[in-house]
């Protein structure tokens, strides 16, 4: 049985992160992020400003094998619905990380209120987060057509995905 | 016949803009901006960096009527995309600003070789604009329920709108 915590990101976890991080962006099939960003321009990018928050997930060791956003996806009028980013570290696949920050996400906005949560980008040929999230009650609202460039496949669907809570 | 122009925006233009703009985002009906935005801070949003524009629509005597802006929806694997904002004076709607603006960013972005644009949340009560966007050859490719907060409506749905270019 793992134990694994999930806390808030620190400036000293990014030094384990960026390496996966960087390589997970420049890899081309999941995230429409700047290609070529510095360690402290990916930082600024992932770390969320309140009312949002960015968390690690870490084993006993302390060893980060994943990490997350979530907060409000706009402000405003919008800002009753939450959304959230995932990574895990490539070793650390297939083990349940992804599932356990996204449930911790899905129950932080529920926790915090918010009355839904919207994915804006889960490119369609990222079978795993597709599976997970729909695993979580997600479904898909809408697919933006060949709005993403993915290196193997071209460019291929970002799924706009939607959970209503409570 | 009027004589109409548009230009990128200057920060000269600001005081013409910025009561509207405000106005708009205040009545609740059209966008989810942050609520109570200082003018500095509501001109930061609104004003887009290159490789965006934001521009304004004048008449032959300098008035701004219109405001719009331009440029890439993600960057990195995204930036084949486009996306862009709207606001129309309300003292100078029905008067075709906001189509000219539309046709404008709609030429703007083919000109600049952009695949698509896809506007990320266009309130659903809105029906000027949804019906101008649909006009213009834009689709629904899927709506948000009740992502967004309407002073008059409640919550209300949000459509994610897509037109492929070229």
């Amino acid at each position: 049985m793992s134990a694994w915590t999930v806390r808030p990101l620190t400036e000293d976890d990014w030094p384990q992160v960026w390496p996966w991080w960087r390589e997970t962006v420049e890899a081309g099939e999941t995230y429409a992020y700047p290609l070529g960003s510095t360690s402290e321009e990916a930082r600024a990018l992932w770390t969320t400003n309140p009312p949002g928050l960015t968390v690690v997930l870490h084993d006993e060791g302390g060893e980060v094998l994943g990490t997350a956003t979530m907060g409000p996806n706009r402000p405003g009028r919008g800002g009753h619905v939450g959304t959230g980013s995932f990574m895990v570290a490539p070793h650390a696949r297939g083990r349940g990380v992804g599932r356990a920050l996204g449930e911790h996400v899905v129950a932080w906005h529920r926790a915090q209120g918010y009355a839904a949560i919207q994915f804006n980008a889960v490119v369609e040929t990222n079978a795993a987060a597709v599976a997970l999230w729909t695993s979580l009650g997600f479904r898909v609202v809408g697919t933006v057509p060949e709005a993403f460039e993915s290196r193997r496949h071209g460019r291929v669907g970002l799924h706009v995905m939607h959970l209503p809570l409570g």
